[in-house]
């Protein structure tokens, strides 16, 4: 098998109480020529399809990984662990929760899986099998495969084949597209309180009203109805106007120069709007 | 001296202003061939003996290495900056407040001690000695001290043997049991919200009420008492039930399905709460 | 051309969304053998100024290095992206918003300067011109520059030259001495609530008055005007008085012994004081 010798680690961790140093340290005893990449540690608490968002964006970008995600609400329950393996010959390990499958496809997709026996991994990392937690399977459990995956141990070694039908999914998040314009769901707010849209900037385009211009509709909103325009760069807007632009990953973002557009429409993720062209002739 | 070249860094310093950054770059020149880890930089700000319990548990999954931790309340009084040494075979460098004597422990006991001498310290890393600040030691002496140490420099060309018995001790944080219960301190509030207590659970099991049930009393609680029940897993509680866990610690955890304990029962790190078994008959 | 194998990243991403990993793995798939350091990510979103003064501060610390720094407000609009090299051998790459001349000051002057230019350094970097964002020119633009500056890519094959002169600079954040005292703006208020200001406190010194104590005047203070005395160190002072004390940059900060001096007198980055010598004989 050939030896990655490269981790990511993601996780819903936070910083303070030394969860994440807990896990690099266990990769670093088992293997300690893995070089370790953090992806993030301050995805939403238990949220898992955040999670597989930042990991299908993010991992591709890195060469060669196992890839180790762990944002598992269900931990200690009967869902199962899981090293998957990828076209383009990454690994993926962490929970049956949904987490691994958006990012197994980005990788050129899902080639195998295997359910980790806890046993069998932390003899082969040299772990004693008692004294494991039934609330910290990242240092216990997906720590310790992750990094003998990385020095080309085999994941037959480490459990048993399954069958990639029977994975958990989560439930798509697509924009809908009616009569009156677009539903499309909130996917993330960003640092800079930018709303990333879980719809593509080019689908947008060929929805697009007069100049651009699209009316915003949120749910129950406080605030009054607001118009964003179309627009190629932050730099195009005025200050306090809100603008529609084709984010980082080429989604829809609506966008307030100079301010926080996710303060100003009172939105967070997860919550669904809906987008209607302005002056639109309907055809 | 054997080179470690290995150093894990604990702080109260935060991600922000670049100060655990000055730390590490000044190990980078010293020492360029050392590998850092972070261990945490978000421990509660003064909080010594949160840093203490953070450092015991996680530094001795790491290989050997100089453990670097700044949590200095004290910097620039009269308290010694220390460079211990561990008998696994691990060195801990950092202020004499109490921080640095349980993970002494849990690294299989104190082996020896020295009061770093900031002038010979500088002098050897080739630093120059004016110019030091009274409010940042990590960076001008702790850092310096640890990166030396980790290419094996002996620890008594650093500074003058101390007697061990003349450290700071910090107070012990340990459960009482009394007739009508567990008095047992909050150590931990972690990002899930968990409370972690000062209690073994195997210590907890011994005193279990029926079913495992104890009332949870909060000083000056405004929300009612409240139930728990000790079980295996997240998984057995029901939606907004408390339960007693045994943490990632072998600890006593107060948790609650799919939310926050500590909000619920409105408690913050250094709280006594205490335990009384439901039901249970005196023998 | 040296290969200094080495960049140092500041940003104000934040850690949450896999923005700063996404530049970290592009660095890591260009240029493998980098060495990359994370000198902070919780810059103050879009404060151009605070980002200048932790990298003036923080890149020399470091071994000679490209430094990467991204808080870039006008991404996407006309800016010029810059490559710019320094007297002691480093790189500066980030956007020419007068992020880079103070840490070219510091580390021994402005050497050269270039345009970067998107579709050089893309194709020198083997990734493809097309679908690059408007929004992201880290993930883009400035870290695959890095990576190639690293190994040691001549910086004339990246851009144009550029003249130094023609580059944005900051507004000097100097104190202003006048008959009554000395105006100082607030600099940074670190995560213990420490009030940094810029003045040398060489310079306080030299205008103290009796017994080195200051009235301080906040604007708009909700707060009593409030004293603070000169000390050398935190341990001089009582629980709860505040303090005039030499940082750890050799500028004067506002402390308060136990607390929060920034929450006590209600202050926060960017604002004007006043600082008046208490009994102060005019001479």
């Amino acid at each position: 098998m050939k030896s990655l010798d490269t981790v990511t680690f993601l996780s819903d961790f936070g910083g303070g109480w030394g969860y994440v140093a807990a896990c690099e340290a266990t990769i670093a005893r088992i293997s300690p020529g893995v070089r370790l990449f953090h992806m993030s540690h301050d995805i939403p608490v238990g949220d898992v399809a955040a999670a597989a968002l930042v990991l299908a964006r993010i991992a591709p970008l890195y060469p060669e990984a196992v890839h180790l995600a762990v944002v598992d609400p269900g931990v200690g329950t009967l869902r199962r662990p899981l090293a998957l393996s990828t076209a383009r010959g990454d690994f993926l390990v962490g929970p049956d929760n949904g987490l691994l499958l958006e990012v197994a496809a980005a990788l050129g997709g899902l080639a195998s899986g295997w359910t980790l026996d806890m046993k069998k991994v932390r003899s082969i990392a040299g772990l004693p099998s008692e004294g494991t937690s039934t609330t910290f399977h990242g240092r216990d459990l997906f720590a310790p495969a992750s990094a003998l995956l990385a020095t080309g141990v085999e994941p037959r070694s480490l459990g048993d084949p399954l069958d990639p039908g029977s994975l958990v999914r989560l439930p798509p998040a697509l924009a809908k597209f009616v009569d009156e314009g677009i539903y499309a769901g909130v996917t993330e707010i960003d640092r800079f309180g930018n709303i990333g849209l879980g719809l593509p900037f080019a689908d947008l385009s060929r929805a697009g009203g007069v100049n651009g211009a699209f009316l915003i509709e949120v749910p129950r909103a406080t605030a009054p109805e607001r118009t964003a325009r179309m627009v190629q760069t932050y730099g195009e807007l005025a200050s306090g106007e809100l603008g529609l632009l084709r984010d980082s990953w080429a989604q829809t973002a609506i966008v307030l120069k100079g301010a926080s557009a996710a303060e100003a429409l009172g939105l967070s993720r997860g919550v669904m709007i809906m987008l209607k062209p302005v002056g639109k002739v309907h055809s």
